[in-house]
C-alpha cells in the first residue's frame, strides 16, 4: 500500500499529471554511485512523446534530483526527483463525466469526491515519467554488473512488423486508439535471484508491471502457451554446456521455481488500447446524474506502447537490483561485477 | 522477501515438502471471527488428491490450528497453522539429477547445496497445503461482507469442457502431463479498492497467483485479447442503472486505473504442464557431471489444475482482505457488513 | 531501513542540510482532510530558531506542499512538502576534521567517502524541519479526534524553572551547550490501542524519537524510576469510575502490556548536550592523519530541547495516527469521531 | 503492526501462555549455518526459572524446530521454531477480575473480550521462549563475526552487588516484587552499521527491547546523566590509535548519528516490578461490575531480571544481524569473518 515498492531497496511516487510535478524517492542506501545524467536524459527522451504518433502534449521532461546525490555521485541519502509539470490543459477535463474504461470512476469512490480529476490525476501515465527517471538511474547499475534490459513491441492492433506503424496512423486519423504487445528480456541475471514465496521473480515483476496504466496480462516464457501443450514437449532439459549448467530450450522464460536459472528472463506485457478516444462513447454524467454520448477532447495517444518500453525497463530493473541486493546488500551496488 | 505477503494483514509460509509439516501464519489482527472447521477441511479436500486423476500421493491434510484461536474464535494473535507430513517417499528424489523445469537446479544454486532436496523441498506445490489452510479462515470472512470467489477451469492442454478429463486420463497414461487454464472470478466486491502505484488490485493479484507452482502467466479481463483490439471496440460504457454506475460490458475485468469498479472482478492463470514427468529427458547427473537421459519415479500429478482452483481462491481471498483492511481497518473483518 | 517509517500509514524523509532542500513524504491516503496551513506555519515557527537562546542560522521555513493535496484537501495520494535551505554557510565545515560526538566519523565510514559533509548533511536536525511540516498535517487530524499531544522542557542541565533558561544563556557565553529532558503527554487516547509484540505502544514512540538527533534515552511513566520500587507500591489499581474502568495512579504512563490503557499517555526523553560546541576539543584531522586541537567556528544551538518539543509531538503524533488507522483503516481519518 | 519485526531478515512471533504452544519464525534467507542445539539449550535454560528466585512455573522449555533446518544447516527457508506448554494452571486465572499493571485490562479491551485471558495470553512473558530460541539461532552467527552481546543486572530494588539477591528473597517472601536495571553491552560491531532515519540503531535496539514485557525505559551511552551535562564535559573526543579512529570515552554508547562508531554498544534497560503480586490489591471484578480487593494466587516471578538478560542478548542481536544484512546482504551470515 501506500505507493511504495521494494524489500531492501525501496521506490516511491508521488505526484498528480496536472499538479505541480511528478515525482519519486530512490531509497538506494547505496553511496558512491555516479549518476549519468546523459543517460536519463535519453531515456526520459524514449517516454517522451514526439507528438506525431504520439499524444500532442509534449514536456520538456526534465529530472531534477533535489536530495541523495552529492558532486555528482549518490551519497546514500534517499533520491528524490522531480519532473515538473508544464504543459497541462486542464480545462481539457470534465469533472463529472467518466471517460469509459478510465480511472475516472473508480478513482472518484477511492478518493471520495476529493480527487484530482484532471487528467486522470495520480493514475495518470504521466506519473511514469518519474519512474523512467528512477530507471534512470537504476539500468547503469544492473549495466554494470553484465545485467541488460530490452523491450521492444512485439505485436499492435494484432499485427507485426512495419504494420504496426500503420495501425497507429489509422488509428489516429479515426481518433480511436490500439492495443498490443511488448516483449521484454533481461540478460545476463545471475542464476539463484528470486524466491518461491511469495517473492518469486515472476511476483515480483509482475506486481511492478501491473502498476503502469493500461497494462492488462503478463506472460514468462511460453506463458500461455503452455496451455495447450505436453510436459514433454515443454520442459527445458538440461546440459552441461562449458561447465555451466544450461537449458536446451528457454519454455520457463528463465525462472523455475520463482528462481532465476541464468537463462534469459523473458516476458511479454499486454497494453489494452488507450482509454481516451475521440469517438463518440456512450457514458455518464454525474452531475447531472444522467446517460449521455459523450466526445473526449483531449491529448491523447493512439497506442500507449511507443512510450512503454522504457518504463518497463525501469520498473524491472528496480526488481531485478532489489533482489540482487537482499541476497548481496546494498553494497553490491558499488561493487566490481 | 522473506516469504511474507501483504500489507495491513499478513501471511507467512513455512515447511518443506518431505520435511515434518507444512506452515503458514496468517496475522489478521482482528478478534472475534469464528472459526469454520468444517469449511477449512472441505478446502483441503479440494485441494486433496483423489489418486485417480491426480497425484498418488495422497495425504490425509488436517489442519492444526496451534495458535490465534481460543474457544473456536480468533483473538487477534497471529495464527498458526500446520500440515504434516505423513506420506512422503523421500527416497523418491536423488540429490544431484536435475529434473528439467522443476525448481531443482535453481534452489540448489540458490541455496549453495543446502537445499532440502527432497521433492522440490521449499518450491514444492506441497506447500500450498498451508496456503488453502489460510483460505479457510479468509474466505468466510469475505463471504460474510457478500464477497465470493469461484475458479474454474477452462481449459486443458487446449480443450475444453468434458474433454478435458479425457486430456488428463492420457497425459497419465503416457507419463506426460499437460497445462491449461483456471478463470476465477471475484463477485460482490465494492468500487474503490485498489491503487495505481504499487498496490494496484491487479499487481497484488498477479504477486500472489505468481507464489503457486507451475503458474507462468495472468490476464485480468480481456487480457491479451485487448492486443487486438481498438478502444472504441472494447471500452466498457458507464450507464446510470438503479441509481448506480455500472458498465454495459466488463472488458476491464471489473478493475481501472488498478482500482475495483464494482464489476466482478476476473482472470485467468495459465498453468505450465507439471515438469515431474515420467518420460524419458535429457538432463544433468551434477554428482559425476555429465549429461544422461533420466526416467523419473515419483508420485505426480499429470495437471495441477485439477487441485489450483482452491489455492487462487484462498490467495485471491488473502489480497481482497488486506486491501479492504487497509481501508477499513483489520476491523472491518469483524463488523456487520 | 531505507528512511521510511511506519505500517498502514508511512512517513519518508530526504534532503540534506545543505542541499536544496529537506523533505518528507506522507502516505496517508485518507482523501478529504482539510490541511490548515497557518497551523502548519506555527508549527514550523516552533521549530524555528529565534537566534538568541538558539542557532544564528535563521531559516525563514516555508513548507511547500508539492503533491497529495487539491484544492486544499488532501486527496489520497502521497503528500511530498519540501523545506527549501536558504541560509547556509557551507563554507563553516571542514571535510576531513571530525567534529566530536557528532555524525562526521559515523557517517563518513557508512558512506565511505561520499556522504555530504556539510553540515551533518543528512544526519543533521535540519531534517526535523520536514517531520514538523508532516506534524502539521497529522496533529490536527488528531486533535479532531480528541487527541492531544504536549511536549514540554522539564530540566535544562540539572536545573528546573526559570533556572533553565539562565543555563542555556550561561551555556551560550561560554560557546558551550547543555542537555535536558523534555516530558510528553497524550491525551484521550482511547484504549486498546498497540500490540505486545513488536508494535508496542512504546517500541514505536521510541523508534520514532530516537530519530531525532541528539536524543539518548526514553522513559514511560515512571521510567527508571521503577527500578528501586516495589511492585506494591507502584501498580496502579483499576477502579470503576462513572462507568469505565481507570486507574487511581499512572504509573505505568498509560500503556500496559504495550497497549494503551485509557489515561494518558507520558513519556521523558533525553537529549544530550549538542555536540557542536565552540570550545577547544581533541580530534583527528583525517587527512592529515593526526590528532589535533580543534575550535569549531559554526552556528549552533546551545541547548536543542528549545526547539525540539513539535518534533517530538510530531512523530508521536504520527504513531498514534498510524496504530489507529490499523485498527480502523486509514478511512478512520475522514470520519466523525 | 502484525507481530513481524525487521528489515532484511524478519522475525515473527505467535502463540499463547496457556495455549498449545508459543513460537517463532525467523527468516533469514541464508542457507549454511550450522545449528548449534546445545548453544539454543544452554539459552533456554538461562530463560528457564529454577523455581527459587523465580516462579515455580518450571517449563522443561525444548525448542523444536519445524521447518528450515536439514540436515543439521539452515537451508534459507523460513525457520519456524515451537516451544510447547506443558506446566500450566490454567484455574489459576480468572477472566473477569483484572491484575493492576498487567495486560489483563488493555488486552481485553483491544481483543473485545475474545482475548485469551489465561496468564496473559499474548502477552504474557511466557512468549519470550520462543524470542530466546531465535536468539539460539542468531547469536552464534554473530559470534562468528566477532560480535557479542552480555548483559547484566546492574541493580535491583536500588541495589546493586549480593545485596541484589536479598531484595529478591525480600521480595518474594513478602509476595511481592522488586524492579531493576540491567545493562548491555554489545561487543565487535565494526563502524558505520544504522542510519539518521528512521532505523538509527537506537530506534531499531528500543523497538526490540520495549517488546519484552515490564521494560519502561531504555537509554544508551551515558542516557539520562546527558540532562545536567555541558557538551564539553561529555562530548567523545576523537584520536588515532593504532590507525584506527577511536574514542577516548564512550559517554555515546558507540553510536552517533544514529550509526555504529566501531566502540562498544551500550544500554540500559529498565524493568518495572512483575505486576503480578500477591499481596491485597485494589481493582475491578467487570462481570460484577464492581470495585473489589484481590489477592491474587498464581505463580509469578517476584523479580523479572533474573531471567530477562538472554532475551535482551537475543533482540539486540536480531537487530545487529538485520542491519549487517542489510548492508551486505543475507549472505552476509554465511560468509567467513
Amino acid at each position: 500500500m501506500a505507493s511504495i515498492m521494494g524489500n531492501t531497496i525501496k521506490l516511491s511516487i508521488f505526484g498528480e499529471s496536472h499538479g505541480e510535478c511528478v515525482g519519486s524517492t530512490l531509497f538506494l542506501q547505496a553511496p558512491g554511485i555516479k549518476i549519468d545524467y546523459d543517460f536519463i536524459k535519453n531515456q526520459m527522451l524514449k517516454r517522451k512523446s514526439n507528438g506525431i504518433l504520439t499524444t500532442p502534449r509534449i514536456e520538456d521532461d526534465e529530472v531534477e534530483i533535489i536530495s541523495g546525490v552529492f558532486n555528482g555521485y549518490t551519497n546514500g541519502n534517499p533520491i528524490t526527483l522531480i519532473v515538473k509539470n508544464k504543459n497541462t490543459h486542464s480545462s481539457d477535463y470534465e469533472k463529472d463525466i467518466l471517460r469509459p474504461s478510465s480511472a475516472d470512476y473508480t478513482q472518484k469512490v477511492k478518493q471520495m469526491g476529493f480527487e484530482d480529476y484532471r487528467g486522470s490525476g495520480f493514475a495518470s501515465a504521466r506519473l511514469t515519467a518519474a519512474l523512467v527517471g528512477a530507471g534512470g538511474i537504476i539500468l547503469p547499475i544492473l549495466k554494470e554488473k553484465g545485467i541488460e534490459i530490452e523491450s521492444r513491441i512485439i505485436s499492435i492492433h494484432g499485427k507485426t512488423g512495419s504494420d504496426m506503424v500503420e495501425e497507429v496512423k489509422k488509428a489516429k486519423e479515426e481518433e480511436d486508439s490500439v492495443g498490443g504487445i511488448i516483449e521484454t528480456t533481461i540478460k545476463g541475471l545471475e542464476p539463484g535471484i528470486g524466491e518461491p514465496y511469495f517473492d518469486s521473480l515472476e511476483s515480483d515483476i509482475a506486481k511492478a508491471i501491473f502498476s503502469i496504466p493500461a497494462v492488462k496480462g503478463i506472460e514468462f516464457g511460453l506463458g500461455f502457451g503452455f496451455a495447450s501443450k505436453k510436459g514433454s514437449e515443454v520442459n527445458d532439459p538440461f546440459e552441461i554446456n562449458e561447465g555451466k549448467v544450461r537449458t536446451l530450450s528457454n519454455n520457463s522464460g528463465g525462472i523455475q521455481g520463482g528462481i532465476s536459472n541464468g537463462e534469459n528472463i523473458v516476458f511479454r506485457t499486454v497494453f489494452k488500447p488507450t482509454p481516451s478516444i475521440g469517438k463518440t462513447q456512450k457514458t455518464v454524467n454525474l452531475e447531472e446524474n444522467k446517460n449521455i454520448d459523450y466526445n473526449l477532447h483531449g491529448r491523447h495517444d493512439p497506442c500507449v506502447l511507443l512510450r512503454a518500453g522504457v518504463i518497463i525497463d525501469s520498473l524491472a530493473g528496480f526488481v531485478i537490483l532489489d533482489e540482487l541486493c537482499t541476497r548481496y546488500g546494498y553494497l553490491y551496488m558499488k561493487g566490481s561485477k
